[in-house]
């Protein structure tokens, strides 16, 4: 096609197509696409857009491709433009507290300038070291923070699009509040690459808190530890991490790094509290959580934290150490949190299939993964007999991942006909060729 | 018009339009609307949308009428939906913290039956006691505890809407997080009425805080004020209100009420912390304000603590005790605070009108009041130029209020035209005929 050589910073070798045609889902389209973009500046996203509108070429977005849910699988016949190139964090603003940055700024390394001026960037993915902001916007992800802090969406304040004909529009606001007309911010966070490219972003930076404190207790079941998160939320403490791990995945973790979690317990529970209100806030968190616990320790200072934290961060690679995994993301309504746990406990053995589950309990968002060594029918229907647990308990069959590729049909279920019809149709109103990563997200 | 006799809870009395056909901002509409429905079941909407979109009649959404920008005000040949019929609090949620209402429900009877199960609805919009929670999300309303707590949008989890055509969707969650699909909430909360009318709502409780400490501090000057609660983000404090106001203000106060304010300086700060660490954090804002202050004073107990907001709720009925009260709502960058307060008073004297100004400050969202007796060219001028001098500083001109009918133009000066061009393709993919609340909001 004459038109791939009309893009700016374009490849069509097979080397560079391999490289961006998947992510991390796994997904294997069946075949190559048929040219990448790498995007430097907002002009060659804006040049690219406008010839494959006029073109009707498909284009996905793609950011670090680290994602899990197949938004960033481009298959043959399309464009993949790279938004990795641009980069720059371009300003930080420490008296408003708020960064401006390119699409393509790491997470992490926005974090880590933030910190410079005794800020962050609250919104935390397990990916931060590898994804990028844009990528995190257009997924709306979550993390451990998130309980206290909010998702990436309470840390926009405003973007810079460039609408699949090519337009470039600003929502931008460096204000706080602001109701002028509809939210179009809101709408394009999470859209995953479908109504429009992010740009630039105006994001909202937090205070770092003077101290983080961190508790852990181990109990002798995944209900009492479920349970005892709910009973948390109850008596209304406002831990700023909670997370939960099950007994297969603390047997995964002592296998791969030779701890001994699985003698203190079959349920591990991590908790901190940060701020001003730190000490005292842990040590009632502690106190909810000792109740019933069989084990229980805390830290004060940074590096003992680190090591409490140990075993929440080293979940998903001790799993990966021994074979696949199909990493799921379900959320419930906090109070279902022991069902959900009980409910994947009985699909496993129903499937006989190995689940390992831990979960950002505060959230009610577990991440069951089901780990096997060949794709087989039982995995794929365990993976669907989580999606219908999800929806059976009232919550949602994506906490953080978004639909991509692989959770289309559910979304029909978990939202209804009519509700995606009204997608469909804002969709058809941004993007009327249907050229922006068609066939994601809904 | 036959079709008016087919609409549900109907009436057509001159005395029952003239009730519904304008709102808080004062806007007389140039006659009354043809009918108004009065709800009492979602049918009841759905029926009368349905109806509407039939014959192409123009729908204006009511909550309880206390919106000042218009967007409630119903001219001729249109229908009111007054939903404040639809007033039940369905279900509180201790546990996932959250609660089911209908649209009608006034924002603090909300607040205060959450109250009994210790929690709180936190947008506290000052008209609470007589807006509703429909209203509220219509405009994504913000309030004094916005600073901590965030406005309306982050306090929605999900809504029921009816669509202009007379369909029901509902994009409900139960849960904290959830990414799937297009965020349609998040468009609808701010919408005006221009996209559906919502008949439910699933909303986010948030703990009430176990203490609440305040603390006030005069300055000698507007701007040392505004500067003392940049200072306050600078140093990273974390006040959950943050109020101020101008000497204009005080001295209406005093006048109205027989208070001596106006003595202890020429502007007031008014802070708030709240939650476990309230009492440490009181103690460090105080110690900020107290630097550069002529006064200061500390509550510990709820009574002393609401004596010293006192100058803040009085604020409003204050300016209206001596006439007609032109209320604006302009949000700044907060590092450009003081700024803001200066060019009000240039545009006070430039205009030769009174304008009295306080502020939501941790958020940079300032009221500036301009009292008049009769409107006139120079009221209306200075209108203008508050904001112009909002753009100018890089903020918006509504941070709570919407745009409703009086906004449109500087909405256009603003957002630009690609990105109203958006907006209106939207409202077209969803309400293609055009029935709800034309003219409003873009
Ligand atoms: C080990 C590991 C841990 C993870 N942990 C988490 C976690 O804790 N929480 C979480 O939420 N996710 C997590 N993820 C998933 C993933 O990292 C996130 O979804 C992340 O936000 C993706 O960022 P990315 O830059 O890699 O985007 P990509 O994978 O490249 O793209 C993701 C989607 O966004 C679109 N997109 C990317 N950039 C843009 C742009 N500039 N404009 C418009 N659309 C764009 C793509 O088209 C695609 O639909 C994890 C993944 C891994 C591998
Ligand atoms: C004294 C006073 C103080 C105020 N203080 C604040 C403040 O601190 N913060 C603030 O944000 N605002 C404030 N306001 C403005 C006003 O109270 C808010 O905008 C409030 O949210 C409006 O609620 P309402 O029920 O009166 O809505 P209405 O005025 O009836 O309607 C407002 C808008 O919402 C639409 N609407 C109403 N209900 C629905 C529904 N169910 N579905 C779809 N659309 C609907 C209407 O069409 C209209 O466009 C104040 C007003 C007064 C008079």
């Amino acid at each position: 096609m004459a038109f791939l050589d009309e893009l700016p910073r374009v490849s069509t070798s097979a080397e560079d197509l391999a490289a961006v045609a998947t992510d991390r889902s796994g997904t294997v389209p069946d075949g190559l696409p048929l040219a990448v973009v790498r995007a430097s500046t907002v002009d060659d996203v804006r040049t690219a857009l406008r010839l494959a509108h006029e073109h009707g070429v498909p284009v996905v977005p793609r950011g670090a491709g680290t994602g899990l849910a197949g938004g960033a699988v481009a298959g043959p016949g399309t464009v993949v433009l790279d938004l990795s190139g641009l980069d720059r964090i371009v300003e930080i603003d420490d008296v408003d507290e708020l960064a401006v940055v390119e699409p393509g700024v790491i997470t992490a390394d926005l974090d880590r300038a933030a910190a410079e001026f005794g800020l962050r960037y609250a919104p935390d993915p397990a990916s931060a070291a590898i994804s990028t902001i844009g990528g995190n916007i257009a997924t709306n992800a979550g993390g451990m923070r998130c309980v206290k802090y909010g998702v990436t969406r309470e840390a926009v304040l405003g973007l810079d699009v460039v609408l699949a004909d090519g337009r470039l529009i600003s929502t931008d606001r460096r204000t706080v509040k602001g109701v002028a007309g509809l939210d179009l911010t809101a709408l394009f966070v999470g859209s995953e690459g479908t109504l429009g490219v992010v740009v630039g972003a105006t994001l909202r930076l937090r205070p770092l808190p003077a101290h983080t404190f961190t508790a852990v207790a181990a109990f002798d079941s995944v209900r009492a530890a479920a349970t005892a998160c709910t009973e948390l939320a109850r008596t209304r403490r406002d831990p700023s991490l909670l997370e939960l791990l099950d007994g297969a995945t603390l047997g995964v973790i002592d296998r791969a790094q030779g701890t001994d979690y699985a003698a203190r317990g079959r349920a591990l529970v991590i908790a901190q509290a940060d701020g001003a209100a730190a000490e005292s806030e842990i040590a009632a968190i502690a106190g909810v959580l000792g109740k019933e616990a069989t084990w229980t320790e805390q830290a004060v200072d940074p590096a003992a934290s680190e090591r409490l934290l140990f075993a929440r961060r080293m979940a998903l690679p001790s799993i990966e150490r021994f074979g696949r995994a199909l990493i799921e993301d379900i959320c419930v309504p906090r109070s279902r949190l022991a069902d959900a746990f009980q409910g994947i406990e009985e699909i496993a053995s129903r499937h006989g299939v190995g689940i390992y589950s831990f979960a950002h309990a505060g959230d009610g968002n577990l991440h069951p993964i089901i780990g096997y060594d060949r794709m087989s029918d039982a995995v794929q229907r365990a993976g669907d007999d989580l999606f219908a647990l999800a929806l059976d308990l009232g919550g949602t069959v994506t906490g953080e991942h978004g639909i991509g590729l692989l959770k289309r049909d559910w979304l029909a279920r978990e939202a209804g006909q009519d509700v995606l019809d009204v997608q469909n149709s804002l969709k058809a109103a941004l993007d009327p060729r249907g050229i922006l990563n068609p066939g994601k997200a809904f």
